[in-house]
């Protein structure tokens, strides 16, 4: 049997506690797999109350993380420590530097700082893995890295948070507000105090940012993704799309396009025949699409200490059988940078609400500048009368170019009948890719 | 640039001919992601013709595969013959012998021979690859030996044949006929000539044997797969199933129980609400669930050139990237060795249809027979009155062991107003595992 893969791990949270539960849990069986042990040699947590009641065997405690970076006996970091800047980037950084292999959770340092990393570990010649910071325990990066290698990918999409996920499989269910349903899920601990991270969309920006980097060969550019998140997702939306025969998900998606790459994340109707229409809760989902391969999906959960603890582990698996690959799977000096594809040039359907005075000429009005915009009607709905008063509408348009959608909204909203904002919600039924 | 891989192709049917072709619109990349290029160096087929039109650059022909095996400047043998035994056999096992890494799409062969090959790739320290055998594109070999091998799997089930799904579906969608929908799905070359393998849950139960010994590290053992196939499904079957909550499906599961290994491929009525549920056509899904990662679904094409290509060639990235594991995920020695958990313990629900004679007292008596084998009876549907004359009962049974089960339907087929043999499908609702 080959010496121990000697691991330090600085953070000792959820997944750190995971992680070092998971190693102690299958220890026997991780050896026989790996033909070496894997063990704990150090850690380093913010508090050291973090590591009591852990199995940490004869870990050594440092009260400065980057401490593991720098001992010798040491063979892998594992960062779960969080944050795009501050200890864990100085961690990563050092380890790499210093020739140790790093595992990571942390979508955030990766989004703003990977290819900066991934150049490092190349030119250290260690592993950069990060399969936790996507999609919780699914095993997408190694999909993506490895399984699906043979592929060019055209698209890939999915449900990258399952906070927002879960809240908005609440509203479908019961019908509640956005805010009552925020509420519950902070009080559930499903949600955080400060929820904008997930709720406005940016943690799957960061996730998609890394997805975008693995399936089309392109460096990591979380400046280019378009992000909106579920705030302004009213019940009266999702009870429109259930009408309609869609379902409304926060999805993160990117294509290469002529234009360079569209990579966004916003919530979308989707119809309720597409199989992501079923992904519900907390789970997350991704697809992805590749010339010969086709479609695939995997889905799981997407957070949680037990996933995200078997997604570090899985990658440490990988560095203790000798698998090192180039972070994004091709050497990071291949990487394209490609510009971003313009948001204003998207062509899809679209889902409009305005909330209108209920009296004749004003459906009239607002036609006439979707056909002065070329943009075509699917379907109109309005429901309930309320004479001189307000009442929602919602339009279904035909494929239209994003631009006349802004066109269009930004006229409709000076019209006098029309009582508040305009809300669009963008429409995807995953044809043509 | 390291020396290109140089593998040898047995098979030109439509995989041999997709892997060529994925090798040639991809090798730049292919070269710069491994760090080498993948040659075709040999082929062999039954019928030299296979080989016009295909870009097969300098590819020498060999009328006897054996000869791939044999060929010093060959490192990879690629076996896309098909067969559990014959040419198939003998060449992947001469290769093996020969020091030659394999990659295969023979689930066939795996299922009664994995446990001599895999034991014969780790003597000769090479691998023995075969992603594109279970699930076509689908990478869950790797997911099971590599993504999720941080946990201990407790079950694993899936649909695994396409044939089937798609005539299920179709029935589904249709009210259609089973032997109608069959020859639809023979002209659309979607079932073969001879269906038998797919639709009686042979093609599945080979695949459901090399997927129980990923999962669960235990020698493969086709033998002791419970098979029934989908022949006996009805489109009354269907009907009541989608009434009753359910869509019927034809599934391969695994599990350990306390009495050994429980595998066993048979039509499922499923919760609609199950994601398994809305996986239809050519579609294959295969679910894992492991004790930190909790439920994982993977989804996609199980079979045609594509999807199969794409596996084969994720196989023959490993290699090229010095990736080499034990066939089934463990060294073959430590895999274990475990009974068949009989299906006569099976614990679950089951649906009964009966066509019995439409007069006073018939059902009494067939609750009489559930009562006295202790099977309590949850709903029972019986639409349409004929009397004196034959009419559809059927039943959906709680709890009970199977074995009661058999002890009930053996009865109640001797009663003078049940017309035909009793129809029995499981109710799987996948809850604890």
């Amino acid at each position: 049997m080959v010496a121990p893969l000697r691991i330090g791990l600085a953070g000792l949270g959820t997944v750190g506690g995971g992680v070092v539960r998971l190693l102690d849990l299958h220890g026997a069986r991780l050896a026989e797999r790996c033909g070496r042990a894997i063990v704990v040699a150090g850690v380093s947590a913010r508090d050291r109350a973090k590591a009591a009641g852990l199995p940490l065997g004869g870990a050594q405690w440092h009260d400065d993380c980057i401490d593991l970076a720098r001992r010798p006996d040491i063979d892998v970091v594992v960062e779960l420590i969080g944050g795009s800047d501050g200890p864990a980037r100085a961690l990563v950084q050092t380890a790499l530097a210093n020739g140790k292999h790093v595992v990571t959770a942390n979508k955030a340092l990766l989004a703003h700082h990977g290819v900066e990393l991934a150049r490092l570990a190349d030119e250290n010649n260690v592993a950069l893995n990060f399969e936790a910071s996507v999609a919780g325990g699914i095993p997408i990066v190694k999909a993506l890295r490895e399984g699906l290698a043979g592929n060019r990918l055209s698209r890939i999409y999915g449900i990258l948070n399952g906070t927002s996920n879960f809240i908005l499989t609440a509203m479908s269910k019961t019908g509640r507000a956005f805010g009552d349903v925020l509420a519950e899920a902070q009080a559930l601990g499903y949600a955080e105090a400060d929820p904008s991270f997930d709720i406005d969309g940016v943690d799957a920006a960061h996730k998609l940012s890394l997805l975008a980097s693995l399936a089309f060969g392109t460096e990591v550019d979380f400046g280019a993704v378009h992000v909106e998140g579920i705030r302004h997702v009213a019940a009266a939306d999702i009870a429109y799309a259930r009408e309609l025969g869609y379902r409304i998900k926060l999805l993160g998606l990117a294509r290469v396009t002529p234009h360079g790459v569209e990579a966004r994340v916003h919530p979308c109707l989707v119809p309720v025949d597409a199989a992501i229409a079923h992904v519900d809760g907390v789970y997350n989902a991704v697809v992805a699409e590749g010339d010969f391969v086709d479609q695939q999906m995997f889905q799981g959960r997407g957070a949680g200490a037990g996933p995200t603890a078997s997604a570090v582990v899985a990658d440490l698996i990988d560095i203790a059988h000798g698998l090192r690959l180039s972070p994004f799977g091709v050497p990071t000096a291949a990487l394209a940078r490609l510009p971003a594809s313009p948001m204003a040039q998207r062509m899809g359907c679209y889902y409009l609400r305005l909330q209108v005075v209920d009296r004749p000429g004003v459906i009239a009005d607002i036609a006439a500048i979707l056909r002065d915009e070329s943009v075509s009607i699917e379907s109109l709905l309005q429901r309930g009368r309320a004479p001189g008063e307000g009442v929602p509408v919602a339009i279904v348009t035909h494929e239209a170019e994003e631009a006349a959608l802004s066109r269009t909204l930004q006229r409709i909203a000076h019209i006098d009948a029309v009582l508040e904002a305009p809300v669009l919600i963008r429409i995807e039924s995953f044809t043509a890719s």
